[in-house]
């Protein structure tokens, strides 16, 4: 697909999606949002609450690092406890340390305050943020993520994420919303794949994909057209569906 | 975690994923099978169809080619399309060309035998391995994966990764399977932080997790202890319980 949307990377940190623990999820629910809203999701990692790896994949994701794509969203290990050491591999990977942010200390105080709790160490470690990072928003629990560079760094427990994704994401420079059409045909992908590489010869701004399934009916094939230029898109199912007498 | 293990990592190769379309599963049930079996998953790729990104990854992540893991399984990009170029990709990667194999040729001549279909082209497609490559069983629809160096290559299609995660699993040489317990407490992270920490010092043989959620009765936390040797993991879990009151 042509696109010179911004290009994106996700990185999940945590061994409970190593150790089969958890099936990942927020990847998938940003990766519908960004496609939405006008970047280009190129790579998704998922490495371990292990410093180096975390440093590595910042600095290969982050464009603003010299790493492969434009922007890189981060969920996980940003919590109180001792295996929670994202924000000191970021810093890190940013040539900084971390610090109490006033700021961020301000919003947990104020929820601690709220919810007649004390404002622990333990929970103090939730304001520790890069020197010179802007935070993001929690609308659940008040413990802030952060940008820096172009690193956004989100928390991973699920509701969390989302509403930190929902208040950042508007704020960041977007390209143009991915349109796509998809019709469902039964038939083996072997047997639409010659019908499907001709289409694609003749629309090279856009993407087509294949996407087998067995069901109880057997195979079929799911067909997928994706670009930025919805008439295009539209014009290209009208193709497949003349060429497959669909 | 002290684990001397096989080190291994998953690479999903497929644009579906990362256009949000499909919320990957292939990763989490290998990722499960892995930790069971007796392997350290450390690190999960995915990346679009594009022939760069995957030679770079399979470089990066396959300890027989100097990458950073023993060995590296794949999912997605072996079908009968245009845009199915993981074998062509690996190949490069291990510094060898594809060819049709003549084992995969009659496995998939059989099975066009007995559906009364015929060998088309796009079909034969799927015969076309790295040379040197070994074979991955395909109990579902014939067309087989393979293994060449440490890099096993299976489909995307769930019910056929999985299958060919059953044939490929046993006969890798694995370590010892990883044991774990968890316990569920109704308190926040922060408010168990200080004791995990605590444990953790005293178990450094051992992984302990918090896991964090939020249901219809507020904040809740799961906590996990992982390790190899099952004892050390009991002895852990009674020390928790013991010291939190549990």
């Amino acid at each position: 697909m042509q696109s010179d949307n911004p290009t994106a990377a996700i990185l999940v940190i945590g061994d409970e999606i190593l150790s089969g623990r958890t099936r990942e999820g927020n990847a998938h629910h940003l990766a519908q949002v960004l496609n939405a809203t006008g970047f280009d999701l190129r790579e998704i990692r998922v490495v371990s609450d292990d410093q180096d790896q975390i440093v590595a994949a910042v600095r290969a994701l982050d464009g603003s690092l010299g790493g492969a794509w434009d922007l890189l969203f981060t969920s996980g290990g940003i919590g109180p406890t001792h295996d929670d050491i994202t924000a000191d591999a970021v810093a890190l990977a940013h040539g900084t340390t971390v610090e109490v942010n006033d700021e961020a200390r301000a919003l947990l105080q104020d929820r601690c305050d709220r919810m007649g709790t004390e404002l622990t160490p333990n929970r103090l470690r939730m304001a520790r943020v890069p020197v010179g990072a802007r935070l993001i928003q929690n609308a659940v629990s008040a413990a802030p993520g952060f940008s820096i560079g172009n690193t956004h760094v989100m928390a991973g427990v699920p509701e969390v994420f989302r509403g930190m994704v929902d208040w950042l994401i508007p704020q960041l420079a977007a390209g143009r919303p991915v349109q796509s059409q998809s019709v469902e045909v039964r038939r083996g992908e072997s047997d639409v794949a010659e019908d499907l590489k001709a289409i694609a010869g003749e629309y090279p701004d856009l993407s087509l994909g294949s996407y087998p399934f067995n069901d109880a009916d057997g195979w079929g094939t799911n067909l997928v057209v994706r670009g930025l230029d919805a008439e295009r898109v539209s014009e290209a199912m009208a193709a497949i569906k003349q060429r497959m007498a669909l």
